[in-house]
């Protein structure tokens, strides 16, 4: 589905509403530049605009399918981008992702979106209004969508950093919480957030090198501003996965400590039973002289010692701390 | 034993179904070459063919015996690549390894499989449809070859992350699944993948690079997709291997958990008993003075009040979640 | 808020009080220099300022906003840094962390600084008692203010290792201690300096290289200092963390140890009341003929039977280290 | 010791039996060498040797000397090589090592082996009857010396391999088997043989590179070969490394599964014998009216109750799979 | 402290006692040159050497207070190394750590040494005594120090060796040894080590490469020699710091073994009390028609029976290993 298509202009959006193809044909000025969105296209469009685009197979395959990888490719002139796209689910407490594929030239930007989140018509209206990205052509559109993306990655790492703060008090509280599983799931998200993140540099430290002709020299500031956000990205998300495995042992050891309270809570209860379960086989035992058996009190005598036995104990164990 | 020969001329196999020395003696225009395929090759047959293209004595070696590691080599202008294959059996959850050797020259591929999987016949059939790739010649075939072969590595991954979806759905099962010898033997099997696809990269990548000569100019985006389906495999596994230890870990916390939960089932459904006997003890003290014992119902007296510990300790141990 | 701002000419500092405008202004002399210090500042302020200085926007921006990463950009002439600031904090055993923007031109320095610690009036006071480094103008600026926060790095660092050293004795006590919320903490504030410290060390070997503009070629010396000071500090943070993975090895150890002596005891402890019921269940038979039973000491002899029984149990496990 | 001496010329061994200075002497064709071997020399055949051929204080003080680290250093013309040998001790299921150290020059080789294994003289016969490698001279029995150690090496890791395989099995086996101290002397091994491969492969690569004089252009491609190999072994070592660690996990959770099964067991059987006490405490009770008490077949009831209280457990148990 | 002085002139000491003032004014010869020894040097000897010999403030400042890290800088002309040195004290099994910090000149050479292990009187002995390196002027004793310094890393490195050992043997003997300490103080010698070792391979890479003046090209390959040497500390102290983790682990595996065992010790020991207390309490029943209870040899019987189940449960248990 094609979600949006204009024509920019000496850095401004034109009215013109026509269809794509006529847009790309008055597209001749030299700053003149079309900009189409795609929205999870059909096979049948994905190949019209590739063919009226001169868009190179490979990268329209790539682009056709979802599940890519982060890359950078130049074909000629043509930049092709993939990157993927990342937002945080509160219902679920998960990172969902989603993928933008880009194709830059000198006078047109295909995006080619796959996935629910990370609509691009809020970075198209921002950019829209801001002359000095525009200024830049196609590699200004560049610019705004992988800022806009990798900002997004920051949201994302900030969401996570909150969700390790509540496994860390789970972890640490007195309750039994049985927290492995919550943590393996995760790890699990912060492993996805890698994938994103991660393979993405090695694309935008070229873009920030300069040698990629659709970014100009001084665009090169802007790109490096990004890369140092993605930096950003990494290092919270590998600091975040350490903190995790670190909890995860701290988990392990709560576990064993409290194992090791409840042993020695259950063994001092035993105790509680087993003394007076004794004293009663005492008074129990069948001798021809046992002067205690034949005392008027002796019957709740027994009963008292048995409770003072148990009572002793009671207090021994609480002293030191078995119960 | 030779399980395919053709020579290709303008881009196209031809019907000639002579002996494979006389295909070789016709491959004589510009674009002439031939292909020949051998599958679990007798020393003679690949003596006769290495003699009859001037296969290097070492490349020969190793194409004769398998379990090679993948690699790329340089003879002058032949090029020589041992590459393995991936494919998993679904019967035995299990990723069986074969592997190929090629000899690419300016007029001739030699092809050299070992073990089961991997056809090859699929991949030429689907390659004399392209014309695209081979007007590339020997180069195109290179690139068919490898293409296929990556194509299922990542059939493999997806198969791996189905598995270690299982694992993991059973590790935090309530059942008392003992997953570790699972889990050890799919990490083995991801070993087993990484030997297949990390030392491919280095290869792959210099056939990218564009300075081998068997490798066009313009067949090397070709080879940077095929680097990057590479990349895409590496990563995949390097997650699953790092999650399935993560499960391992979370798999010895429910061990340990439940090994908690039933000590204190144990324990509390001990007290249910002991605590009757302790009654049972007591009545069978032989006091003289001990009222209950000429009761009418001393009896039933007695085992009501043994029911009433036991359900009273029933109900507080439900309550506290012990039993 | 503008903390501080003054006009240095000659290697020292005039006691002109104007507004910075006009210090700026009067900075014309070729080694003349304005030092303006903002402290969580307004964005009309950082505004102003940016506008008279001709800051680049990207900079702007990252200064204005804390929780920034260390780094260095060029813009020009003009040089860029963010750098973190830590102190320890000894009523909380906590490591804070503060935040410095710098921009450094060829006449002109201005320091952001975000969060309560490391006032920069000490540094500016020392730095205007040493000759030797302001002359070398704003890029000796640029050193004085680097040195003084990797200084305190080195503080910092020093109290971590009090903190680990705390944390070994208390898990080789004898006590019952549950250090892992501490090693966590702790490994938690390590990942803290971690992340100010290595981000840091390509700026500073950028600056000790003597390809910035910013820092004259005599100064690469004290550069590389302060890079050998960082190298420092990021040694040690790495070794305090793995000494800490290998204590908190330690510490389930000792965990398990203790449950296994807690086991011993307590099933000794058990045998103590166990083997005197039976002997009081042997004597509480019904047998006709039991001579004990008729005994005029029968009783005393049980009784000391158990005892006895008891004291030579105590005596093996007191033997064996079991109690 | 002088093991054996001999001249070469054009790309054959001599029967000239003389004494080595002679044969050093008659050396003076283009591609005339002499080759010595010495094992555990004394410092006086060190010596004069050294001093014959003019070797390096240095080599030669490290080549007198054993445990060294594989290296290779150049003296002007001459290349000096220190390998570590490996071999396979079935008996003890041990791995042993070696050395070789190799003075190569343009006209003469010196190889200086200390410990048992890997002896040369075979290595040496087969060069001989090879004439494609002598031909390279100095530089072919270089070659020819490397290209046999590494693939010992091979044979290593195929016996550590099977060696892994039987760990295996013995940790998931139903018996209880401790493995930890087989694991370890394993991995011990494991270190030994990557700390004679890993240093090897920087010497190989460049021997392979071509900037070594001592090795002709048309001869890299053997030492890519042996690169080759010796990568494969790393890779095997590497990976082995890791599956032992993996197993180690596994057989930590087999010990806890299997004390988690032995508690259930046993407090099972405990239950089958607590339950029966407490119906012989309640008949054991003193009440007067107790009816069971006088029936003519009370006795016998008793005991089937008992016995059917023990059998109902024992069923319910063994169907719950605690027994 | 001064610790020694002396004018090195053609290779050799000269007897010249003279201040070393006089003695650096003597001199002027091409390869004369003076090496002061500085032991702790006070702030003021500090300080006078610094200023004759011209040396940079950094350096002096480095070098005047203990506890830096391994370097090696460059001031011009002159050469600044800082080393640290190591040695064992057998009383306690400890590392301890020194510093050397060196000032190389052309005709000059000021070592300062901080601590008490590493004199550098018998490294000078044995350097007077070798002409060879003696003649390479300040160089030369740059190499003899730094020689020394390593090998006595070695010597260090051969003791953590045996310390290792034993360590096995402990974890590894059927005794309960509490091995948990003595891993975790092993691990921090050998972080110390690394400490020492890991940061000066780069300056000896430096010296070795021949791009240092004050290192004459035919002098690198005995900074090669050393550089080996270094390399050597470090693998053994790696690979033993990878031992030791896994010998924890397999003294965590001990515990849980010996955990089991005694808990299956401890139920078989409580079988043979409990089985007893059942007979017992069944003979204990008040059943009229208890034929055993008339009988003459009632009460012999039922002790035998209750041997008989001890003594039966005791040799079942000893043949299934439970105790």
């Amino acid at each position: 589905m094609i979600v949006d298509c204009a024509l920019y202009r000496d850095g401004s959006r034109t009215d013109d509403d026509s269809h794509w193809r006529e847009l790309k044909a008055k597209a001749t000025g030299d700053d003149d530049f079309v900009w189409i969105g795609l929205h999870d296209p059909t096979p049948e469009e994905m190949h019209d605009v590739a063919e009226a685009f001169g868009l190179h197979r490979l990268a329209v395959e790539d682009a056709g399918e979802p599940h890519q990888r982060p890359k950078l490719e130049r074909f000629g002139e043509m930049v092709f981008l993939v990157i993927k796209t990342l937002w945080y689910v509160d219902a679920e407490d998960a990172v969902e992702t989603g993928e933008i594929a880009m194709f830059v030239g000198k006078d047109f930007v295909v995006t080619v979106r796959h996935g629910q989140g990370n609509e691009l018509h809020t970075a198209r209206s921002a950019l829209e209004h801001s002359r000095q990205v525009l200024d830049h052509g196609p590699g200004g559109v560049l610019y705004a969508v992988i800022d806009r993306v990798v900002d997004e990655y920051l949201d994302v790492t900030d969401e996570l950093v909150i969700d390790v703060d509540e496994i860390e008090t789970s972890v640490f509280s007195a309750d039994r919480t049985n927290d492995s599983a919550r943590i393996y799931v995760l790890k699990r998200e912060i492993a996805e957030v890698r994938r994103a993140v991660l393979p993405l540099r090695e694309p935008v430290a070229r873009l920030a090198s300069g040698d990629i002709a659709a970014v100009p020299e001084e665009a090169t500031p802007f790109f490096r501003d990004v890369a140092d956000h993605l930096a950003r990205a990494a290092e919270t998300v590998d600091s975040l996965d350490a903190l995790l495995s670190t909890a995860f042992d701290a988990h392990l050891a709560q576990i064993s400590v409290q194992q090791n309270d409840d042993m020695r809570k259950i063994s001092a209860g035993a105790a509680l039973i087993v003394v007076p379960t004794l004293i009663a086989g005492i008074y129990g035992m069948n001798f021809r002289h046992m002067p205690e058996l034949d005392w008027s009190f002796g019957y709740p005598f027994a009963l008292l010692l048995m409770a003072a036995a148990a009572g002793g104990l009671w207090v021994l164990f609480k002293r030191s701390g078995w119960l």
